[in-house]
């Protein structure tokens, strides 16, 4: 991703927590975490993100989506027999379409990633609006897309291991090498 | 707690989440914790809290002051070989004064409820304005109280078993018998 890229995602990131009105600190704005999954497709495939804390065994974040962005399909599997992440989202403004294992739905509401459409395999949905929460155990197979206003999400969780999350994309690498 | 208690304090503490921004669903409302710890001096002592979740491994809550209410100090003791609650207060409105054990401040800006100082014994204080956290270990004593605007923070944590908390005063009941 480009400097020009970050920058200006970093700006629209922060524009959404200002309209959510979640305050976010100086230092977190400037270790604010921009993902593309190594896809270099921002504007499809993406996640904009301030990890409040990490721990052994507790995790919070913010997340914001641009509208239509989506959070590609990936799992939290176990780790050496300790078990995977277990999150909850809880959208605090906008619209999220959740999509996870279970009964799919006839016609989603989403639009999937041009191109990427034989990498997402799960279709059971979930629609949070403002006020509203899912909470996903380990190794449930899950992706989610912001509607037309975008969307802010808090998730609270157990550990989180980015570099261990398992995609059904294999061109996707989430923490650059 | 009378109901009429119950019920200006629940309308009091949904007014906090509109200022803080923060969202909260019907059904939430209705399931609003209101903690007096069996004291019957809500004011001074007391804490209004929504879970949002608690599983075995995890829970997020809102937690809402009053102006100069203070949650007592406790600890979180492990329980049954398991580590006990580990937890990060961040601020989201107004301002709380955090206390625990650590070196102590010659003069804490907090007030000690009246009549129960001998049951507060840990002044490391930590003040935490909006945007500003701070990480608790299990185990470790602490309390806190808001500033004179009142305070909205959101917890972070390892499961919630309010039950097991340990209280320095005596006198507290966190849950009803």
């Amino acid at each position: 991703m480009s400097q020009l890229t970050y920058e200006q995602a970093k700006v629209k990131a922060l524009d959404y927590f200002d309209k959510a009105g979640i305050i976010i600190r100086e230092q977190e704005k400037k270790a604010l975490e921009i993902a593309d999954f190594g896809l270099g497709e921002l504007e499809e495939t993406g996640l904009e993100i301030v990890t409040y804390v990490n721990t052994e065994r507790c995790c919070a974040k913010e997340l914001v989506l641009f509208p239509y962005q989506t959070c590609p399909e990936h799992r939290h599997p176990n780790i050496d027999g300790m078990e995977g992440k277990e999150e909850t989202f809880r959208c605090r403004y906008g619209k999220v379409f959740l999509y996870v294992e279970g009964e799919a739905v006839a016609n989603i509401k989403a639009t999937l990633p041009k191109g990427r459409e034989n990498t997402y395999t799960v279709f059971h949905e979930i629609e949070l609006n403002e006020g509203e929460q899912y909470t996903l155990m380990p190794n449930t197979k899950h992706w989610f897309q912001a509607g037309d206003k975008g969307a802010v999400i808090s998730e609270f969780s157990t550990r989180s291991r980015d570099e261990a999350d398992i995609f059904t994309d294999p061109d996707i690498q989430r923490v650059a090498e």
